[in-house]
């Protein structure tokens, strides 16, 4: 080692075991201090610290949270759904039978009771006809220009200033110990991409969702990869652990949900050996976000409320466990 | 900043102008230099130094590589292959009909020609057969068992010693200068998993290939995912870029392969716009490996070499091209 080198490493060092940088700073600033941060943040340092007998190597630190009602809202109803139907708005000229026909008609005219009726087909109506026949990349572009000009009903915010900080901070966290953070969505995968890195620190290779299927074809001399109406993989209950398995290839050791649809996710990610973490995002602030949970039509947390103790996972009071609900408006 | 840290941020910044630091050692010491070992540096160059005109942010770096024939060797039949009849072999005794029924007749008498008659049919058969019916994990246990005992019949060696050092070179080099690397193999995702970190330097989650279904339950009250009996995707051809949007969720930049079967991965990188980047490996060293090409059954490259000049694929010679073909035996 030359001399200069050597004087580095050793000043280095000095600084590291120096009280100033010994000390840190509180990682979850947005978490009120009580049990449920503890818990956290004991399960995220006796994994990372290699003197701790729960030492597990980085390659082993996997985390996956759901999105919808976990790291963003999802009231009224799922913001990728108001997405089709704005977007079956804006392709209904293009489509005059559409007016005549359910659930386009009901989405049209925004008789949200009619397309609720309509059910899981008729939203996956909504969303085929919406989000297919394209590339990939123009897909992209159209979320994107949807997003940028949206607004929530009630927050008048943009749909992405509607994450949860204190999840913001929790997925740092987790990075900052090593943790590779994925997010594992009911909601589409490139839907979730399109946003994934800028407000999550996710990039897109680490979101698995649903999907539908795509083609490859060569359009006039252009190698093309074409988005088809046609559903290929739903990531929700028993999908999750088989979309974890087919994307990430192991097993995390830490799954944060907010409904039943996790319920298979953390009960897989928690039966594992060694340490695990099951994290339950509870709506229990009507003031500041929204309270529901049993007999909610959207984000129903039931099952996994229940089985919360007898499983284990810890359940995240939003009301009282949460200093903040969504960043500051900028 | 503190005085002691304005000394060291000082140091380091002397440390990374001074000469001995500045002067890079070759990155690529398996290669011979000339215009194709060129052609890669001055790709990776102006993609990642901030000043050029070809600058591309490291998340947009992203290289994916064939594994078969272009990571590791392919000859005389797909290793996997080999590894799903030794299996079958192994698995005889508890299937008496098997001794009756072809392809099993043949893979347990080792009757390369009539399994090799058999087709895609019999050897998803024999694939089907040995490779579900059990967790991921009992999987790569399996397939761990058998790469640490299994040799390749001519190299007499373990078949993961068969790996290109040049290319292990590559993805370093590529990782070093703030490429993302991701396999993307016609092979089956867990087989590949079972070796791709400890061989490639590749992760779990950054591997994508041909994949069977699973199936979530609970056993005896155990989360469980099984691998069942059934095709879930073919990464191959047509497939490799529908397994990269689904996976990876962006198109690369650096694509590598060896065959037909990558035409459409390789075709489709460099179509994007931007600086783009084909490599083909081209099997011409009898001596060291094996030389095929155009009519090979496994492994057949015939129109991507073709193509490869107007498509500007750079093609490597493996007998000029690299100076050693795999690591010196340990």
């Amino acid at each position: 080692m030359p001399p200069i080198l050597r004087t580095v490493v050793a000043l280095v060092a000095i600084l590291l075991v120096s009280p100033a940088f010994a000390q840190e700073s509180d990682p979850l600033p947005s978490w009120n201090d009580g049990p449920t941060k503890q818990a956290i943040i004991d399960f995220v340092t006796k994994v990372s610290e290699p003197e701790s007998g729960d030492y597990l190597p980085p390659q082993d630190r996997v985390a996956t949270f759901d999105n919808d009602g976990n790291l963003w809202a999802e009231k009224p109803v799922y913001f990728q759904l108001l997405f089709a139907i704005d977007r079956v708005k804006a392709l209904a000229p293009e489509h005059p039978e559409w007016k005549d026909k359910q659930p386009f008609k009901a989405a049209i005219e925004g008789d949200m009771k009619t397309l609720a009726a309509s059910g899981e087909k008729g939203i996956a109506e909504l969303v085929m006809a919406s989000h297919a026949g394209m590339t990939p990349a123009e897909f992209q572009q159209i979320v994107s220009d949807w997003l940028a000009t949206a607004e929530h009903p009630r927050f008048k915010r943009p749909y992405t200033d509607l994450v949860y900080q204190p999840m913001l901070e929790l997925l740092s966290y987790l990075r900052d110990k090593g943790f590779t953070t994925y997010i594992v969505s009911g909601g589409g995968i490139e839907f979730v991409r399109n946003f994934s890195e800028a407000k999550y620190g996710i990039p897109p290779a680490q979101v698995v969702g649903s999907s539908i299927k795509t083609k490859y074809e060569v359009v006039d001399g252009v190698p093309t990869v074409m988005r088809l109406a046609e559903m290929n993989f739903i990531d929700d209950k028993d999908g999750k652990p088989i979309g974890i398995t087919e994307h990430i290839g192991q097993r995390p050791i830490f799954a944060s949900g907010n409904s039943d649809g996790d319920y298979q996710m953390l009960d897989w990610t928690t039966a594992g050996e060694g340490p695990r973490f099951g994290l339950i995002v509870h709506h229990t602030d009507a003031e500041r976000e929204y309270a529901y949970d049993r007999d909610s039509k959207v984000g129903r947390l039931d099952k996994a409320l229940t089985d919360a103790p007898e499983k284990g996972w810890v359940v995240v009071d939003m009301k009282n466990d949460w200093k903040e609900m969504f960043p500051p408006k900028e």
